[in-house]
C-alpha cells in the first residue's frame, strides 16, 4: 500500500505539502493542491483520520444538538455552522433531540463514546444539574448553563425591547406578548422580560401568554392560537410574537376572522429566518437574529476552547439584533 | 479505569446486557437501560467508540451530501434520514456542496478519508466518469450513477403527468413548464418528459423553459422570473413549476402584475415541503414528494448495502407522489 513518501514523490512535492493538504492547514497553491490530490487518488492513497484520530485523540468532528433540523432557524444555522466548521477543517454529525430530555441525554453521550471533540447545544431540555459531571467542550446557544461553557446568544433583551418600543410608537395601546416556554432559564426569556419593563415604562397595559417550545411546528402553534390566543385577541391591538411562525400563524387567524392587519391589529414577531425572508404575503415586521453570524461565532467559539488551553480566551458572546419593518405593523 | 464487567456489576446485570445498551441492539427494559445508564455514568464508563470501529472497521457514520441543507426540501430529507439512521445506530455527518462540483468531490474524498461507511449523495453536480474510481457505498437520490450505486427517487414521470393533466383538466390551453437543469441526466428531468408528452397527447400548445438548479434560493428564482419568463408570461394560461419555491415566486410576480391566479393564471408545483405547507398565503397546489418515506428508504437502503454482501437484496426505490390541490388552480 502506498504511504506519504510515495505520494509526495509522485506529486513532485516534499511530504510536508502532501501533509499540509491532507489536514488543509497553511496555504497551498491551488495546482500544487491538485497535483497532490491527483496523486493520492492515482496511487489510492486515502490517510485513514480514524487512526489519526486516535493517535491524535481528535476527531476533528462536532456535534451539533438542536431541537428539530427542519425548523428554518435551525436548519439555517446549522448551514453556517457547518460551513465554518469546514473552513477550519472539522466535520460536523446532527442531531434532532425533538425537545425530548432524554434523548438530549442518549446524545450528549452518543457523541461522546463517538469521541466529538466537542458539541455545539442549541436544545434545552435537561436541568442545568445534568450538566455537572460533563467535562468536555460545550458551547451552548442561547442559554447560560455554567461558567465552564461559553454560551453565543442574540441580544434577546434589546430585541424585546425594540419590539414593543415599534409596537408603542405605531400607536398600539393594549398589548400581548406570546412568549416561549419560561419554565427553563433560557436567555430568550429575556425578550418576556424587556417586553414587561418595556411596557410599564411606558405607562401601557399589557399581558404574557406562555407558549411552549416543545413543539415548534407550524400546526402545534395554529393551535395554540385557536385554543389559548383566540378568546381574548380582541382586547389587544398589538401582540409581540416569540418567533416568526407564531406570528404567521397568528397573522392568518386575525384576518380568518376578519381582524385587519396592521388597521386592527399589529403583529411583531422574531427570528428573520429563510421562511420569513421568502414570505411576501404578508411580509413579516420582525426582530432579525443574524444567523449567519450566529453560526460562525457557535463553530468558532468551539473550535477555540477544543484547540487552546487558555481559556481568557475563551469568551461568552452577544449578537445585535434589529427591527425589519414589513407589512403587519 | 472502569471496565464493561465493573459497569454490569454496578448496574446488576450482565455483560451482554450491557453490550446491547451500549450497541442500542435487541429490546432493554426501560428500567434497565436507565439502571445501566446510570452505572456507566457513576462510573465515568464511556466505551471508545473510535477504537471499536478501528477494529470492526465500520465507524457507525454516513455522510451526506446536499446542495444546500438549508433549502425545505434537504432540511427536511435530512431531519428524516438522521432519524432513521440514529434508529438502526448510526450517526450522520452533513456536507453542503452548495452546487460545486469542487465542493462536492473534495466531501467525497474527505468523508472517505474519515471512513464513513458509505454516502447518501443528493448533490449533483459531477459527471458519472468521476464515479468510476469510487469503490465504496453510496447510495443517490434522483440520479442514477452506475448499476453499483442504488438510487432512491420519486416517481418523476408520473408527477409531471399529474401536475400537467390536472392543469390541462383544469381548462388550459397554452402551458410552459419551468425545469430544473436538463444538462445533468438527473431524473427530476422525467418531469420534463410527462410535461412534453402529456401535452403533446392532449394537443396542447406548450412551451419548456429551462431553470437552473445552480442556486435554489427564492431570491434567484424571482429573479430568473423577472429576466426570462416575464416577457412571455402572457401566452400562456397555465404553468408547471419545478418546485415550490419557483411556484411562490411566480404566483407573486403575476399577482403584483395584475395577473390573477388562478382565474387568468393557473400554477401548479413540485415538492409540498415545510415551507409550502406552512404558506396560507396562498395555499399551492402542487405535486407532494413523501419526504419521510424518502429519507428513511435512503438511510435504509444504504444501511442495507454496508452491512450485507448479498447484492440481491439492494435495490433502486421510486417512491410514489400525488396531487395537492391548493388555491392556485
Amino acid at each position: 500500500m502506498a504511504n506519504i513518501k510515495d505520494v509526495a514523490k509522485r506529486a513532485g512535492v516534499s511530504v510536508t505539502t502532501v501533509s499540509r493538504v491532507m489536514n488543509n492547514r497553511g496555504y497551498i497553491g491551488k495546482e500544487t493542491r491538485k497535483k497532490v490530490e491527483d496523486a493520492m487518488a492515482e496511487m489510492n492513497y486515502f490517510p485513514n483520520q480514524i487512526a489519526r484520530a486516535l493517535q491524535k485523540s481528535q476527531s476533528y468532528i462536532l456535534g451539533v444538538i438542536v431541537p428539530d433540523s427542519n425548523h428554518p432557524f435551525f436548519s439555517e444555522l446549522i448551514k453556517y455552522i457547518e460551513m465554518y466548521a469546514n473552513e477550519q477543517n472539522y466535520k460536523i454529525l446532527i442531531c434532532n433531540s425533538l425537545d425530548e430530555p432524554e434523548k438530549e441525554s442518549h446524545y450528549i453521550s452518543m457523541l461522546r463514546e463517538n469521541r466529538v471533540d466537542g458539541i455545539i447545544m442549541c436544545s434545552h431540555t435537561l436541568d442545568i444539574e445534568e450538566y455537572k459531571a460533563v467535562n468536555f467542550p460545550i458551547v451552548t446557544f442561547d442559554r447560560i448553563i455554567s461558567e465552564r461553557f461559553p454560551y453565543v446568544a442574540s441580544d434577546n433583551y434589546r430585541g424585546g425591547e425594540i419590539a414593543t418600543t415599534h409596537l408603542i410608537e405605531s400607536g398600539c395601546k393594549r398589548l400581548l406578548h406570546i412568549s416561549g416556554p419560561l419554565k427553563l432559564d433560557l436567555l430568550a426569556n429575556r425578550r418576556a422580560d424587556a417586553f414587561k419593563l418595556t411596557c410599564m415604562r411606558h405607562h401601557i397595559e399589557h399581558e404574557i401568554i406562555e407558549g411552549s417550545n416543545d413543539n415548534l411546528t407550524f400546526e402545534y402553534f395554529s393551535e395554540f392560537i385557536e385554543n389559548e390566543i383566540s378568546g381574548s385577541l380582541s382586547s389587544f391591538d398589538g401582540v409581540f410574537c416569540s418567533n416568526d411562525i407564531v406570528a404567521y400563524a397568528l397573522y392568518l387567524h386575525a384576518t380568518e376572522r376578519g381582524i385587519q392587519v396592521p388597521e386592527q391589529l399589529k403583529i411583531v414577531g422574531y427570528d428573520y429566518h429563510s421562511f420569513t425572508r421568502m414570505l411576501q404575503t404578508p411580509r413579516l415586521t420582525t426582530i432579525k437574529q443574524p444567523v449567519i453570524r450566529i453560526g460562525k461565532v457557535l463553530s468558532s467559539t468551539l473550535i477555540n476552547l477544543i484547540e487552546t488551553d487558555d481559556e481568557d480566551t475563551i469568551n461568552n458572546t452577544i449578537v445585535d439584533v434589529s427591527l425589519v419593518k414589513g407589512q403587519t405593523t
